[in-house]
C-alpha cells in the first residue's frame, strides 16, 4: 500500500494533474483566426444570442459537465477542503471522458454555505450541459440538488446520493433473478441514512421493494426516534419509504436483520457479524458497501451462509461501482438534451446495467458486471435517451 | 464575408465547439483506477490538505486559467448574454493553448452584478492558477479586477484592459526607434478612455511618455468636465496620467491633435481625417485601433502623412493584437507562480514584443511582430518569469 501511495503521487506529479484542455480546431493561420476567432465567431454568437439553444449546436455546452464539490465529504477523507479535493474532481473527469466521452471540468467551491453554493452553480450553468455535484455533506447536499433540479434547466445529479444506489439496485435485480424471489416481497435492512443510503431506499423502493427498514449511528430507525433525525431520514419515515418497527425486543442492528431478506450497507466497517447472518431468512443477500472496510467481510458472510456478496472493492466478486452508473447516465442525458434527470431515468440505467450479466453467466459471484466492461455505459446511455424518448411522446400524446 | 460566416458557423457546428478535456493519464484498468481514483488519489489530496501550495504540484492547478466574462461587452457585439459569449471565451481558451501551452477553461456567468461576479471568482480560484477577466463592460470591469487582485493570491488579468496597452506599449517603442525620437519627448493624443484607453494612458506613462491629452464621447478631456466622467478617467486626471489642456480654440480631436507626436484610438472609426494628420508634428505616429473600422484608414494616414500606422487588422501592416501578449504573459506568471500580474511585469513583455523585432527588420510597416510569430509567447514569457525573479530578489535582499 505504501507502494500504490508513492506511485500515486509520482503518477500526480509527473502528469501536473490528470487533465488538460485540448483544442478541436487549428488557430495557427490568419485564416484558421477568423473562423474560430474574430471576426467570424461573431456569427455562432449571434446565432446563440437570438437562440439560446444554439449553444448546444455551437459550443462545447453540448457535452460539457461541471463537477462541482466543496470537498465537505471527499471518500473516505471527510472535510479536506476546496484545494484537496481537486485530485478526486480530476479523476471524476478524467472517468467521465474515459467511460462516456462527456467533456466533464472539476470545480472546487472555496465556500460551505449552501446558499452560496447553489447560487454558484446558477451562474456558472451557461457554460456547462450539465451539472454532477460530487462529495458534498449531507444532509446539505440534498437540498442544494433539489433546490439546483428545480432552477436550472440543465441535468443536475449528485452522485454520492444515486450513483450507488442505482448500481445497488441494479445488482439486487440480478439477485432476485438469481434466486428466484420477486423484488417486491423482499424485506430489506439498510445501515446507513446519509445521502447514499437515503437515495438506495428511495431507488428500491421505485424499483417495487415494498419492506425497508433502517439502521444508523442512533440505532434502530423509529417513530420514537423521529425528532433527533435530519429532515432527509424525517422525509423516508413521512413518505413511507422507511418502515419503522412497530416492537423490538432490543435496539440492535442484530436484532433487526432477524428473518430479513436483504442487507445493504452504506455506513461503517465491521458492524455484521455471521452470526447476524445466519440469524436472516434463506439465501440472504449482503451489500457490504462501506469502504475499504465493509460492514461484513465477504469471508465472514459466506460463512454466514450469504447466497449473494456485493461490496465497494475490487479485490472481491460483485464491486458496487458509481462508474456503472454515472458515464452512461449522464452520455444519454445529453444526448436526449434531457433537461432534468428523473427517478425513472434512473431505474431505467440501473436495468440496463443488470441486463449486462446475460442468464448463462448470472451467478453469485457474478450479479453486477465490472466496472471496466466498456459496453456498460452504452447500453445504459442507449437506455436513458429511449427513456426521455418515451416520456417526451408521453407528455405530447 | 457571407462566406466567412457560413464557414465559422458550418466549423463551429461540425467540431461542436472549439475546446474538449483530455486525460493525461489512463484510467483503463483496475491498476489504473487505483492509482488515478481510488484509493490512491487519497494521497495526492492528504498532502494538499496539509500544504495548499502542493495542488500545483499534484494538479492542474498550476497551468489551468479561468477565462471569466459575464458577456456584457463582448468584441463589437456589445451586451449579448453569457450564453452567446461562450464562442469568443472558447476561443480565446485555444489561443492560450495554441500559443502558449496554458489550459484555459471558459466560464460564462449568468450575472451582470459586480459583488456576484467578484465572489464567484473567489469561490473558483481554488481550482485554478489564474483568472483572465474577459469582455466586461468598463467601468465595471476595472473595479471588478482591483479588487480580485487584492483578495486573490492569484494572477487575475483583465486582458480587454491591458492586452491592447502592452502591445501598443511595444509598437510605440520600436517607433521611437524608428524615428530616433525618445519616448519621454513624445505627446501622445488617446481617443477612447474606457477599458482599453485608461490601459493605455497608464502603461504609456509607466513606460516614459510624459505628455497624454485624451478625447472622449465628451469631446476634450478637460478639468471642467471632471464632474461628468466615470471614476476610471477621474482618477486619470487626478493622478496626472492624463493632461488636461489649459485652454483650446475649440473643443474638437482635430485641435487636439495639432503640433503633437502620437495618435491612439481605441474608440470608433472614421473619427480621424488626413487633415487632421497634417497638422501633427513631423513623422507622426497613428495608431488606430478601432475594429473592423479603424480611427483612420492607413491609405489617409499615410496621404497624411504618418510615418508609422497601426491598426487591429489582420489585412494591414503593424496589426496590434492582443494574443501577442496575453499567452506569453499568463505562460510567464505561471511558470514563476506569481501571486499577481504587475505594471512591471506588462511593461517588460512589451519590451520583449517589442525585442523581437530586429533593427536590420525594423520599418514602418514592421514595428510589431506578427500575432502568428511564435517566438514570441515564449520570449514574453522568459522577460516576465525573469522579472518576477528579480522582483523577489529585491524584495529578499
Amino acid at each position: 500500500m505504501s507502494n500504490l501511495k508513492e506511485r500515486s503521487l509520482k503518477l500526480h506529479k509527473d502528469n501536473k494533474g490528470k487533465i488538460e484542455i485540448r483544442t478541436k480546431v487549428s488557430v495557427s493561420t490568419p485564416e484558421d483566426l477568423s473562423l474560430a476567432y474574430s471576426p467570424g465567431v461573431a456569427e455562432p454568437c449571434k446565432a446563440i444570442q437570438k437562440d439560446p439553444e444554439k449553444a448546444y449546436e455551437y459550443t462545447t455546452k453540448q457535452n460539457m459537465v461541471a463537477v462541482i464539490t466543496d470537498g465537505t465529504a471527499v471518500l473516505g477523507l471527510g472535510d479536506i477542503g476546496p484545494e484537496a479535493a481537486l485530485p478526486v474532481m480530476e479523476g471524476k473527469a478524467a472517468l467521465f471522458k474515459e467511460f462516456a466521452g462527456v467533456d466533464a471540468f472539476p470545480i472546487c467551491l472555496d465556500t460551505k454555505d449552501t446558499e452560496e453554493i447553489i447560487r454558484t452553480c446558477e451562474l456558472l450553468a451557461p457554460s456547462f450541459g450539465g451539472i454532477n455535484l460530487e462529495d458534498i455533506k449531507a444532509p446539505k447536499c440534498v437540498e442544494i440538488e433539489r433546490r439546483l433540479k428545480k432552477k436550472l434547466n440543465i441535468p443536475v445529479f449528485h452522485d454520492d446520493q444515486h450513483g450507488t444506489a442505482i448500481v445497488t439496485t441494479a445488482a439486487l435485480l440480478n439477485s432476485c433473478k438469481l434466486t428466484g424471489q420477486n423484488i417486491g416481497d423482499l424485506s430489506v435492512v439498510l445501515s446507513g441514512t446519509g445521502a447514499a443510503g437515503s437515495s438506495v431506499a428511495r431507488m428500491l423502493k421505485a424499483a417495487g421493494v415494498k419492506t425497508i427498514f433502517a439502521y444508523n449511528s442512533k440505532g434502530v430507525v423509529t417513530k420514537a426516534k423521529y425528532d433527533r433525525y435530519d429532515f432527509v431520514l424525517q422525509e423516508l419515515i413521512d413518505e413511507g419509504i422507511v418502515s419503522t418497527p412497530d416492537s423490538l425486543k432490543e435496539d440492535s442492528l442484530a436484532e433487526l436483520l432477524k428473518n430479513k431478506d436483504v442487507f445493504v450497507g452504506v455506513s461503517i466497517g465491521n458492524i455484521v457479524t455471521r452470526d447476524m447472518v445466519k440469524t436472516m431468512n434463506p439465501d440472504p443477500i449482503i451489500f457490504a458497501l462501506a469502504n475499504p472496510t465493509p460492514e461484513i467481510s465477504p469471508d465472514e458472510a459466506k460463512k454466514g451462509g450469504a447466497k449473494v456478496i456485493g461490496t465497494g472493492r475490487s479485490d472481491y466478486p460483485n464491486q458496487i461501482n458509481n462508474v456503472l452508473a454515472f458515464p452512461g447516465l449522464f452520455r444519454g442525458a445529453l444526448d436526449a438534451r434531457a433537461s432534468s434527470i428523473t427517478e425513472k431515468m434512473k431505474v431505467e440505467a440501473a436495468k440496463a446495467i443488470a441486463s449486462i450479466v446475460s442468464d448463462e453467466d448470472l451467478s453469485s459471484d457474478y450479479v453486477i458486471p465490472s466496472p471496466f466492461n466498456k459496453r456498460v455505459a452504452k447500453v445504459v446511455s442507449e437506455a436513458v435517451l429511449q427513456c426521455v424518448k418515451e416520456t417526451l411522446q408521453g407528455e405530447q400524446a
